[in-house]
């Protein structure tokens, strides 16, 4: 069978490496199809200029470019027959991508357990991507429920990876020569830094978009990811596309700048919910909420973590009284990011 | 209050300068897409070597996609919250911008009228657009009307600038370096110079394109622009999303390469009308009438002006009897061009 | 009549050169774009460092990339008010085209036949694409029907090239420098080569791609294509836009990365039929079947000859009793392509 249909839960084994296909040059052209894809205004990846105020040699690759195309990769080998994508954890970039470099993504298995139905497992991947200098670029943990081919194996023997749920700001990786100390905030569009947020408060980003088909699957496809429910309408029972979770958090990343247009560097997601599904037709709307500040081993560089909720609904409201997400929500991240101090 | 919402009457002041957030590095993928999204094939604005054989390094950026970088950037600071866009004048082209390049943008406000309604004002701010090296490229004026916070204050001074209605050919700024001496007129298109057109000549462009929801604002995003009307379907009551004024702008002068091949250059904008709204689903065609013809400073160029209208009816057709646009008319608009004599 | 309207059959005689007008330079932003549009992930096209493992100096410009580009400049001048686009011949693809090259096209009248209503002719052009330095980089010839100004001319002499069914291996052009001797079979994706496919076999390249109106239009436009059936809803008395019969053949392509992730370079075209129209909306599915396999003068590549069919219908079914195409195929395309050994 020359064709490509999946892994089974018995095709994975701990310790297991997949160097995932497709390596991927990036240059000028994702960058201007991602602000055509996403309101995105950080200044850091609008202008070579602004980037080099702030020590950098150009306007990097935005961070969630890396993100999905590292994660693109991995589908293939990883989650195409996925039953259920069941979550993420220690998101980390770790150095800066620029125009012209080119990316592969690679993949170690470290965990597998079987479900107690005997029909599926989950399996969990560290997932790391490097540069053409075979720097890693970039690292994150994920875990899919599998299919399994035979019965319940009772002799298997269960992994299971021990995660953290957050990450210190400690161990973010600060970008190469990153400096804020000639840090434009007229240009960056907000004179508001790190000490002028206070943990707790919540920002409404007031910005809507209305999602379209076209869209949503142009941009997964940039990111070569190949999942059948973001393209084809008779891969549902309901007719309908599932719009790529990284869509949304992109969208919700953007919508962001008004009211966090200093956040400029996701330096890690420490995890999320995709709490709802999102369709074409959809208007998502953001806001977030302050979790923690911290300092950094730069003195002009602060660490802040955020809640960022992308919704249809009202500002604030993430859960009922029984902790179930409402209806409206679609997105619930944890993450950290660079900011002025 | 750390998201913009804008500002309000009282919050301009004649002089005001106010710098615009995010400036933008631009490049190959910005006009690809430009390609993508309009039928663009003016050869100065397609091909390096044709623009070389016209004395420029490079096939420059599109003059329209430095329009709507720098009028995008001023959106948020000028117009977010605007009532209503009442008009523009005096937009001049004055420098080539190439792949690579960073534009910033800057408003002076020229112009403060309160309404006799009491709850708005009139604003006028002129807008300007520069380089990596402060070389000015683009300048225009427009107006907006904005809500005032507070009730008619009897002891404010108007002040209303003097407008041109229109340039004369003496104002156009030449790009450094242009000459149509070696022009190609096989690989432009059309072999019609400045001298083949009569002025009240009227040129059908023939073909029309159907306007897609996707497309208006993958392009409207791409500069930057935020207004809620074109991306929100919820912002305007009858749920539909207002089409960007400049992509009717960009569709018809793309289109107009049918007929106008050898218009290469934008030079000016006299001022334009939005005599009605675009919404998805319409199919935009377009034509125009030779206003104008004048001689410049280089023997080999010639500027010609030009009525440029996009309609969903028949050619020719703009105002009825009563000076009033028909229905089927979006775009009214009064430009200089560059063309070989 | 400055308004390009289209030539008649008159217009064209034996011999007969058209240079196209609007050269264009590629860059990183119509690739960028072309990941967009199509799910392409052959990794030649994908990444520097992979394409430079194959002796190639960066990642070129895709083949169907440099189709539609010189294709598309023929339009205005061959193509826009045909009847009928009958058929097209021995596509061969001369030299590799890298981003900053700029292309031209061409075409020579080859063929004239009227047709016994009287009231249309045939004509066949030979197109050829040329980069900056004059090296043709492409060729193909095609006919289409087109409408007669006059009567039916009893002395006109009729001219039938003779056209190949199918290319020898021996005429198909090697990239210059081109070797698969270090051949990446894990990045490539795929770990079949030549001799692991026999002739008769039949591969289901498994995805769909549901299409959408405006990802079809804007690919359309990228190649400057200008004929109205693909953009104005207005054009067809059905109301419908008719897709482009490239974006199909570049859609079917991308799919058969699964399955044929080895078959990097797409080296001739012998022939292809557009069987059924395609609209947005539908799914797209693609199979195809092994017709020939060859060696090439270079030992570590090798030359294979495929069906590439594009269906929303089931896998291997063609055609009927009748030999008629069955509704559900779009596309049954014969080409050759360059695969390691």
């Amino acid at each position: 069978m020359k064709t490509n249909t999946g892994r089974f839960f018995e095709d994975y084994s701990i310790g297991q490496v997949i160097d995932h296909a497709c390596p991927r040059t990036l240059g000028s052209g994702e960058r201007a199809l991602y602000h055509a894809l996403y309101p995105s205004r950080h200044a850091l990846y609008s202008s070579d200029l602004f980037a080099q105020s702030c020590g950098l040699k150009l306007s990097p690759i935005d961070d969630l470019i890396v993100f999905h195309i590292v994660f693109g990769k991995s589908v293939p080998d990883v989650s195409i027959n996925a039953v259920a994508n069941l979550g993420y954890a220690e998101t980390r970039w770790l150095a800066a991508v620029y125009p012209g470099d080119t990316l592969r993504s690679r993949s170690t298995v470290i965990g597998l357990k079987q479900n107690s139905s005997g029909k599926t497992g989950v399996i969990w991947v560290k997932t790391e991507g490097f540069n053409q200098e075979n720097t890693m670029v970039i690292s994150f943990i994920r875990w899919v429920m599998v299919r399994k081919k035979g019965p319940m194996d009772v002799s298997f023997k269960t992994t299971v990876p021990k995660l953290k749920n957050v990450l210190s700001a400690s161990e973010l990786s600060i970008p190469e020569s990153l400096t804020f100390d000639s840090y434009n905030k007229v240009l960056s569009g907000s004179s508001y830094f790190l000490n002028d947020y206070q943990i707790g408060e919540i920002i409404d980003h007031a910005d809507g978009v209305t999602v379209t088909e076209s869209e949503h699957v142009m941009a997964t496809r940039l990111w070569q990811n190949t999942a059948k429910v973001h393209f084809d309408t008779t891969a549902r029972s309901d007719g309908r596309r599932l719009i790529y979770g990284g869509h949304v958090i992109s969208m919700a990343r953007a919508l962001s700048f008004n009211g966090l247009a200093n956040m400029q560097i996701i330096a890690a997601i420490n995890g999320g919910s995709h709490a709802n599904p999102c369709f074409a037709g959809d208007t998502i709307y953001a806001w977030s909420e302050v979790l923690d500040t911290a300092q950094t081993r730069i003195s002009s560089i602060g660490a802040i973590r955020l809640r960022l909720v992308a919704t249809k609904g009202a500002v604030g409201l993430l859960r009922d009284e029984n902790n179930k997400y409402y209806d409206d929500v679609f997105l619930d991240l944890d993450y950290w990011a660079f900011v002025p101090i």
